[in-house]
């Protein structure tokens, strides 16, 4: 398929990446950034503007990356007739895209982009909805070109912001998370690098166990003694003593018989 | 070297059949529960016992692995004269062993242990603490029969107990994200298979570069909008709320210019 990238961005970045891979042909990359949009196409052989009003017509999907709060702006200045336009937002409702053109749906990534991290796409789940059901099958070829069949699944828009919603606690609260022991550790002079061995273990232990039984640590077991030392130690930091005494808290009534 | 285990829980089950692997011989294991005791001993090749004074004499070295709650009280009744004694808690003081013998010393495997499932313990950091120095260096000879040199790290208890609170942060914490996660989706029907490469991705992206840049989402984009959309969809959930809530604050105060 001729594909235009509208942004480029991460998820710009790694989808076009990933189709030209495949096969597919990227046409035109725009983003308003004219430097961005030159980087991404002269990568993937494509054209590039930051002129909305010059994107190409003739493609066979529109392919719109950009950040949540710019894309009903974008959306609304861009109409690209009966071709089909995709975006790629989890928590963004495709109706968004209604007067963009008469074919329209989502393609939303289930996964974490940084521009100099690579992943594989080809173990991504990707979400996808249409206003139509030829559209939808497009969008799943689209998708079968990237990553393995069953990792693409047809949902509906309050689905998929349930999944983006929940997609915020495992990756970018875990992140965090790690970044409070990070700092812990730092006061103290102890490298980072002795964490790493349980973060990877911690995320692959729940992927052959629900996360309800996988979980340890002196919240689970009511170890009062030492949730008390543990807040003592962390006087000093009054954002994350709340944070350990909330999430302990959800631990305990998680837990029955605790 | 022969070794006595005190206590048949997770730790003691991991570390006895490393230890056993490597070539040492596990003497015997004490449990106050017989059927524990036993199950552990036959399966390394050790006699069994539920009575701490039928506790053999002839080891090289005693490794105490029980509850936090149950130590102080286990170290109290146990007396090996000048036999070495460790245990192998994180947040528990190296002192609570100098009544036990006069050589004494921690080693800490800083993984999380669940008795069905195998970890690779070559991978596992293990800190060690010693009263002497002579017995330091049995600690790193017994440590390094178990896990990478590069893995052993001498540190005191003060140092540990926050490697310790630190790990409850990348662990137990995050563990209690996922299952958050997992009772989201569980009340729209979608499977929480849909998650889990995002989840070892957020682990992995770590392994190469420092947590706090690779942050992303709603709060570090300073995203109001979905933000309160997501604070919406967890309007049932009050705990859970305050969780999105408080992590989101202190993701922000900690990205600079957000």
């Amino acid at each position: 398929m001729k594909i235009i990238f509208i942004g480029s961005g991460n998820i710009a970045t790694h989808l076009s990446n990933a189709l030209k891979l495949s096969g597919h042909e990227i046409l035109q990359v725009y983003s308003r950034t004219k430097s961005n949009a030159k980087r991404l196409a002269v990568n993937i052989g494509a054209e590039f503007t930051d002129d909305l009003g010059k994107l190409r017509s003739d493609a066979d999907i529109f392919i719109i990356a950009v950040k949540d709060g710019v894309l009903p702006e974008i959306a609304a200045k861009v109409n690209v007739g009966k071709r089909l336009v995709v975006h790629t937002s989890g928590s963004m409702d495709m109706e968004v895209l209604k007067n963009t053109s008469v074919n329209y749906g989502v393609f939303y990534p289930l996964q974490s982009f940084s521009k100099k991290i690579k992943v594989d796409v080809s173990g991504v789940p990707i979400l996808i909805e249409a206003n139509k059901a030829g559209n939808e099958r497009i969008l799943f070829r689209l998708a079968s070109a990237i990553t393995g069949k069953k990792n693409i699944h047809r949902m509906n828009s309050a689905k998929r912001k349930t999944v983006h919603l929940a997609a915020v606690f495992v990756n970018n609260f875990s992140n965090h998370l790690y970044a409070i022991a990070d700092e812990l550790l730092k006061d103290k002079g102890v490298p980072f690098d002795i964490l790493k061995p349980l973060i990877i273990e911690t995320a692959k232990k729940i992927q052959h166990n629900p996360p309800l039984k996988m979980q340890t640590g002196p919240a689970k077991r009511g170890d009062r003694k030492i949730i008390s030392e543990h807040l003592k130690m962390l006087e000093s930091n009054p954002s994350y003593k709340k944070i350990y005494s909330l999430i302990s808290k959800s631990i305990s009534e998680a837990i029955p018989g605790t």
